[in-house]
């Protein structure tokens, strides 16, 4: 016969209540309890069927992450942290990987095995967000927000991000800049575009539409964009990335087509992943902090979770730039031809 | 008040139990039958609650994946394929990314809300599998096994692709070579260098203690361990790394203190994940199928979970060279010193 709580805590001698408040982390229950309940259990070689625990306290201890892209080399850097952070506060994660947020992933989200979610890949126009505000389950959005303004969000401050970056062109003395945007259906991809165009203008420099290419933020869209751009007239002296990785599809297209970074053109990624510091591509960049990005949602989710009535909170990072090999000063007779 | 099963049951007019079997798609109830039950829960917005499922079904639909480190760029390419199989057999990944094969982590496959594991970073010495053999919890190993002769793996031919290695080692002329390998409590570390250390020995070729590196199968385990190889007494030619991310690991090295690549030395991978054809790269590797081993453990698990008393399986890939740009044949004066 299977060994159940009433087992534990007729060996503990205490009541099979205290067993489950003490195996779920309860802080009322005092380390000596906890200890001795442990002790039972182990004893028994008891495992709690989290079933059960989830049908009698209404609550799963899990959370559910939404990524849509796992392959990407961005996001298995909030993976980590997450789950660490999730860890310590007694949560354990679910990855929701779906390619899309579809309707099959709503379905899954709303079942009630989940206490929450972190939306990691949310598009501005998402239906995802609403639903689950509809349905009152608790969410956060970790590096993208959508549309939905009453709800708790870690992100960077990515318009800040476009920002610093064309002012640092601006000063290296590039006027034919052009950029390699991501989708304009997500924060992201919109306030770095943004920033970017914001901060040219105050600089005095134009972006034309012939400067413009946009994709999904991935390897490819910098691959196929770069050699496009490379074809224009005027040619561009500069051209920003909208995240690291589209940026390294970029410097592959320039080792392709035999185009010389930084000597001929200069390019500018963000996020700053552990790959761009790498030799083979010493990408200059924006920085944030993505671990401390993907902890803090965590904890915001979990005070959401414990205090539904809280006011709605955004904790906004604020990005630098990390100067490395792949930029430089326009030579001047370049700056006189543009 | 929450709508219930009950309540579709009434407006569908069929029983709970058909309700039940149609929304967990038991292949028992019609198709006429499974659309009825659909446009009621439909209309009543009615969610299944996993929870309540899983305690009177007995199972859960979910499966556990472990994973150690899924920041390592090989894990997320079998993540992936892995999801979408088990998708298309009706089963919902929860992925455990614990740090190691902790205690914990047993703890939690244990708990019964999943049906069945897939192993994919344990070690030859893993507690883990004879416990969830001992407690009847149906488990399959993908791309690494270990001492645990009694159960499923879908795995590549590591012996065979270290042969293949040096088989071309030798073929290019190469005599002084050199091995960054993987840890050796790991199928992948021991079966690749084993078979690397067979080929060489059948080409006549000796490897020597001082050419031997291994660490984890990580970027920082080839970055260090090149120039330590580079600075040996003779100096080795060509080296072939454990896997792609070693070896692109080394490739930054070897950037990094100006060995040319591959005039000066041979730099030979493992795995072939998508990065080891970027151009920045252009790595020399051996290929096996990442997305069909990922799909066939999701099938073979699904299978056992099914069917507990076949006998256990293992499936084997076979592995091919890919012959990019980091080897070359050695040159005939240099032949002659070694």
């Amino acid at each position: 016969m299977a060994i159940t709580s009433h087992d534990v805590a007729r060996l503990a001698g205490v009541s099979q209540a205290t067993v489950s408040r003490a195996l779920r982390g309860d802080p009322r229950v005092t380390s000596a309890t906890l200890d001795r309940v442990r002790r039972a259990a182990e004893a028994l070689n008891y495992v709690p069927s989290e079933a059960g625990r989830s049908l009698s306290t209404r609550t799963s201890r899990r959370v559910g992450v939404v990524i849509s892209d796992l392959t990407n080399p961005f996001y298995p850097h909030l993976v980590g942290p997450l789950h660490d952070e999730l860890e310590q506060l007694d949560y354990r994660m679910m990855l929701f990987t779906e390619r899309t947020e579809s309707a099959i992933a709503t379905q899954r989200l709303l079942d009630r095995s989940i206490d929450g979610v972190v939306l990691a890949t949310a598009t501005l126009d998402s239906a995802l967000p609403d639903e689950l505000s509809r349905r009152g389950l608790p969410f956060v959005f970790l590096n993208r927000e959508s549309a939905n303004a009453n709800a708790d969000s870690a992100v960077v401050d990515n318009e800040k991000g476009g920002r610093l970056v064309a002012a640092e062109l601006a000063r290296l003395g590039h006027r034919s800049v052009a950029i390699i945007s991501g989708p304009q259906d997500t924060s992201t991809g919109r306030d770095r575009e943004l920033g970017f165009r914001l901060g040219l203008a105050e600089a005095g420099i134009a972006l034309t539409e012939r400067h413009i290419q946009r994709g999904p933020f991935d390897f490819d869209t910098g691959y196929r964009a770069l050699p496009v751009l490379w074809a224009q007239e005027p040619r561009p002296t500069a051209v920003f990335c909208g995240n690291d990785v589209t940026a390294i599809g970029a410097l592959n297209a320039a080792l392709r087509h035999g185009i010389r970074i930084p000597e001929e053109l200069t390019l500018v990624g963000f996020d700053d992943i552990p790959m761009a510091g790498w030799e083979s591509f010493d990408l200059t960049t924006v920085r944030h902090d993505l671990h401390e990005m993907a902890r803090t949602s965590a904890r915001m989710l979990a005070e959401r979770i414990d205090h539904p009535d809280l006011a709605p909170r955004r904790t906004l990072f604020t990005p630098e730039l990390v100067r490395r090999g792949t930029h430089a000063e326009l030579a001047e007779e370049e700056q006189c031809t543009t």
